[in-house]
């Protein structure tokens, strides 16, 4: 991967119209600025993620014998999960470990501007989230190295499954199952920024269904926030719709189990009426005999940790792009549809009612 | 809180049978020490918790900025939830947080042994679980705010909830709907040390038993290993006893929906043949219509984190002790027991099968 050209105090000069002079005095709060100056040139090099002089920096600096972890913040088994996998490995190592939430646009951007001012880590570890192209280059000016558990960012070291095979598995199950009409229940994140999870989990879903000659239609793919709470409204919204599906694709267990909460209140029964498979088999999926499809989480974190502490240590290298396997795991809410008797006829009658009040 | 009188270079000297010039030797690993009483010093000298003198080292520190967190790794929502509260108090203010993962025992010891080395923290707040009287010792020596979130360690300031009473509510509640013959799933550490949350919640059960005449039987409590996996084992463990019990106070949500499984599985109706309850109240309680004891958890950590800091920053502290409320969620998994036709009578044939493997 190629960083950007780096950018000096003379680009910073050049964009404010002053002496290189003027820069230096600006940012190592000399006098001879005005100060209404000196704040027009510090947001004008920060802007232009302004370092001081990059391969120097590289060179200078010394090893903080830290790494730094960022999370969203969401309390969900797959983040608790991967952060307990990096903190198996690089935390009974000679590493330390700062851990930063970022659980917005806003406190994303703060991380990524606060981080050159404190240029306290050797390496960031972002779990399953993305940043943009202008975060990515500070992050390159700095000279940190950034691994990425759980997704892929860029052309970034990382340690991930397969999100679209994973899907593929899943969607295969079903049609296997003699599903043709197959709805998914995705994710957006909480960020204003496409993730890879979510669109390769919707690529892999389109692929299985268009190697089985089954027509996708955008109706049946419902895009809910990212956390574990939205899986009920998303399945209400896949039976509002003419002609529901038969059968379920969820982002996550979370989702998949919310979705079995809502067919339960509609009386629809699983797997006969509806079909439900989600993707994680965590501990709650074992408790609610869901049908997944199994991604080893801790696995991905602890590795993603010793990847980065490889490349730290200068360390040989096999690949700096880890695809760990998934499996299906077959559990009670996938079978065939029950076309003798499509549950939708009984049970449209039931869906229709005003529905009990969520908890 | 008094702290133990320090242990200084005089008293490892003492302790050592050398002099005190030795022990600066030996601890600075100048020559003139034979690396035998080296080694012997050194030991001495950690069993002491020696410190190079801790008046001088509380003076002379200067702030780190740094807040150690200190978690036991377990991928479950109530931790995940609390380091989330932490970060986004501690996090947003002008502290970093060092994250220190101790799964078992060898682990918490490491940590604590090694703190000392480092001191490179302000303050510590471990989340959730016990620490020695010795690594309390070491904390004080070295002059480190210590606070717990989400349980007790002898009189550190702590944010937690009423875990008695919260379990009185629970089996109240139980007891209310008339219940006579109340189980329990408890848990134990995954330390050998006796932790506030486990030992207040039966003592809660206890209590509430005894306020409405209920006798205590050691039979119906069961203690789980800490972790979200033990529910069915446990609910199984209830169910084999001569005279089952007619409802059950789990632990945690997790544990009482690994009882919902197990009774799942051997045909038991909830609530009719069985009532469950929990605590927490997580996302997958909501999912699973699981009746429980709300806690604020995101909270405990969140005002655990301002309670550092404000200790820390020398400002007011109201109390070093807060007690967050609980609240009772009613749904659907508790009811009357069924005393006309007992489940039990109906289905203790089929509990008596083979069980379905487990997945």
């Amino acid at each position: 991967m190629t960083p950007p050209p780096p950018i000096n105090m003379a680009d910073v000069a050049r964009a404010a119209g002053v002496s290189i002079a003027s820069v230096s005095r600006a940012l190592n709060g000399a006098p001879g600025v005005s100060e209404e100056t000196r704040i027009r040139i510090k947001t004008l090099a920060e802007d232009l993620s302004y370092v001081v002089s990059p391969d120097a920096s590289r060179l200078s600096r010394r090893a903080t014998g830290r790494i730094a972890v960022v999370w969203p913040g969401l309390a969900t088994w797959f983040y608790a999960e991967a952060l307990s996998g990096i903190l198996s490995s690089v935390g009974s190592a000679a590493f330390d470990v700062l851990l930063y939430q970022v659980m917005d646009d806003q406190a994303r951007h703060r991380f990524f501007q606060e981080l050159p001012a404190r240029r306290q880590v050797d390496a960031v570890i972002v779990i399953a989230f993305p940043i943009t192209d202008d975060e990515r280059r500070r992050l390159e000016l700095l000279g940190v190295t950034l691994v990425v558990a759980g997704g892929t960012i860029a052309d970034y070291p990382h340690v991930r499954i397969d999100d679209a095979g994973a899907a593929q598995q899943a969607v295969n199950h079903l049609i296997q199952a003699g599903h043709e009409r197959i709805g998914m229940l995705n994710t957006v994140g909480t960020w204003d920024l496409p993730f890879s999870a979510p669109r390769d989990r919707l690529q892999g879903f389109r692929t299985a269904l268009a190697e089985a000659g089954l027509p996708f239609s955008d109706d049946l793919v419902v895009d809910l926030p990212w956390s574990s709470g939205p899986g009920p409204e998303g399945m209400n919204r896949l039976l509002s719709i003419d002609v529901p599906p038969t059968a379920v694709f969820a982002f996550s267990d979370e989702i998949a189990i919310g979705a079995l909460r809502s067919l339960h209140r509609a009386a629809i029964p699983v797997p006969q009426g509806m079909s439900v498979i989600g993707v994680d088999d965590n501990p709650m999926a074992q408790m609610t005999d869901l049908t997944t499809v199994h991604q080893p989480v801790f696995e991905q974190g602890f590795s993603a940790g010793q990847l980065a502490m490889n490349i730290l240590q200068g360390e040989p290298v096999q690949s700096p792009y880890l695809v760990l396997p998934t499996q299906l795991v077959v559990r009670g809410t996938t079978g065939p549809p029950d076309t003798r008797s499509p549950a939708w006829l009984g049970t449209r009658r039931h869906r229709r009612r005003p529905a009990a009040p969520q908890p």
